[in-house]
């Protein structure tokens, strides 16, 4: 949201009158493009130099907006949007296929401030489900819509669909190919659904903003939703606390409340964001045997990224401006 | 489940060796019918004797479960479907219509034990919503199914599909034409959603289970998922902490992750259920303008119903064996 005049007026009288405007807040954001089965072995040099590069356009698009004392909900839809629209990753344009060879897209988007939200599930043709899941969440009386609904509201609201050929990419399709000729094999192979993208941020406001998209999981079936567009599982958002966004096998981080469970234990144990992540996901997530992992940020600009996998596509750019782009686990990465 | 040979023999071994079995929980169970602007006044006795006379069916039959040393889950199970199969609630044979003048259920069941959990949103044409809960919990690898995909699956797991008219009561379908005429006057009564069902259990292994079966909102449109089948926002269940069932507003139940919130404030702050589940529905959703009530066990056998409606449908019978069955405000309850 763009500040009216009545806020422009206002904040002119903060600064006339010599107050300090709540601009105050350290900013930061994490993103990432998914969990999975990531090594030196498994990623060629010419898919990590994409991938790379991908991450570090949207994380510094997004920082931008931040920088320029725009909201946490821009910047992380900003960022959510250029993932999206990259073949690289598991949502918008890059998303794999359902049984039926269709790309079917979960999405959601929570406010910290307000606990306002908008999720949507099992979308077709449309671009950017991130904007969707934002329509919903300013336009809808509902947080949640599903399906040929979703779509239909979303024409109403002035998105325009694009067509199947749009989400075409020949490395998912081949995917879907084997995942029909060996089910159980690619089932168990995080490859086939890897590239889940998400974007947590903090704005000099001191709001929190939390943001998922993906395409699910390869050869999905039976309107199968994931964790992705579930408020407290895959995504969740709370000033007082902390943002989240997850990636992973999503089954396990919606028995899990993954991302509600992260921010109680904030704030009811004041734990820190990064023990609270790193419980819920090496603890938590690993006893009902579910991989995957988050990304975290808490109201003081704090970041925290584990996983319990080999690898999580992920960026930051913490309070002091430092900027990471990983793709591996840690040591792997300053080799 | 039924005990199987192995289990029968276990357990002999344990009499016959003079150990106590791990039969020792107190057991209770509570239910709820929806909450809403439910008074004296809008209630004729008709309605009230009808609507006093299932939830006795329905919490004394899963009762009975629990006291012939049955699981939580049948118990659960059996209170929902009695529940579901009466045109009284907003569940199974009693849903409200969509805006298409169709029945889309919703539900979930969660096992406290395991954190097991199936959820399904948006089906039509199952005649209990809560036993294909059940099913996508044990026969899927997904935990999350919905719409026509999850109708797909019933089949195939031999749920029978009924036909339209099963689901037609007058009463709903004059509140759709009613909503269709005065959408926004319809939207504020709680009447046009009042009715969704839901049980909460202890068993005497000490296992919490949570359910919840719903037809959604009058005149829903755009695939509209409400909270009953999010895990964490209208149902969730953990053997740390409590089993929560809601009824309510949905869209601020999801806001506020309220099932998941009690079972938080109770596992990591130390709060009874009591407490955790009031401070969530009188101060937290009341703060997010949501109403509704909860249902909520713990794994003492502690039950709380509170609601910040003008009444709710609910019946509990606790570890002493007390019997209680209310619709109005304690207040009006004993009048």
């Amino acid at each position: 949201m763009k500040p009216g005049p009545l806020l422009t007026i206002f904040a002119t009288i903060l600064v006339f009158t010599g107050m300090t405007a709540t601009a105050d807040s350290p900013i930061a954001i994490a993103i990432h493009g998914g969990a999975g089965t990531i090594s030196r072995s498994t990623v060629t040099v010419e898919q990590e130099q994409a991938i790379r590069a991908k991450l570090l356009e949207a994380i510094t698009t997004a920082y931008q907006v931040l920088e320029n004392d725009g909201d946490s909900m821009d910047a992380v839809i900003s960022a959510i949007k250029i993932l999206e629209d990259s073949p690289h990753f598991n949502a918008g344009k890059g998303s794999v296929f359902t049984w039926d060879g269709k790309n079917e897209m979960d999405a959601a988007l929570m406010d910290g401030a307000s606990l306002d939200a908008g999720a949507i599930s099992g979308v077709a043709n449309i671009a950017n489900p991130i904007v969707l899941a934002r329509l919903v969440m300013q336009k809808s009386k509902h947080v949640f819509l599903s399906g040929d609904g979703a779509v239909e509201f979303a024409i109403e609201q002035g998105l325009e669909k694009v067509p199947d050929k749009y989400f075409f990419t020949e490395r998912r399709w081949q995917q879907l190919q084997d995942f029909k000729n060996q089910p159980e094999l690619a089932a168990a192979e995080p490859q086939y659904r890897i590239g889940t993208v998400g974007a947590v941020a903090l704005d000099r406001k001191g709001n929190l903003v939390a943001g998922t998209s993906t395409g699910g999981t390869t050869g999905k079936r039976y309107g199968r939703i994931g964790d992705s567009p579930i408020i407290g599982a895959g995504t969740y958002a709370n000033n007082r606390s902390v943002a989240v966004s997850a990636t992973g096998a999503g089954e396990f981080f919606i028995r899990g409340t993954v991302a509600h469970d992260i921010s109680a234990l904030v704030e009811y144990k004041g734990m820190t964001v990064d023990d609270a992540a790193r419980e819920v996901i090496f603890e938590k997530l690993a006893a009902l045997k579910g991989d995957g992992g988050v990304i975290a940020i808490d109201r003081h600009g704090n970041i925290s990224m584990p996983f319990n996998t080999e690898g999580m596509y992920r960026a930051s750019i913490d309070t002091s401006g430092k900027v990471k782009i990983m793709l591996y686990g840690e040591k792997a990465e300053t080799k």
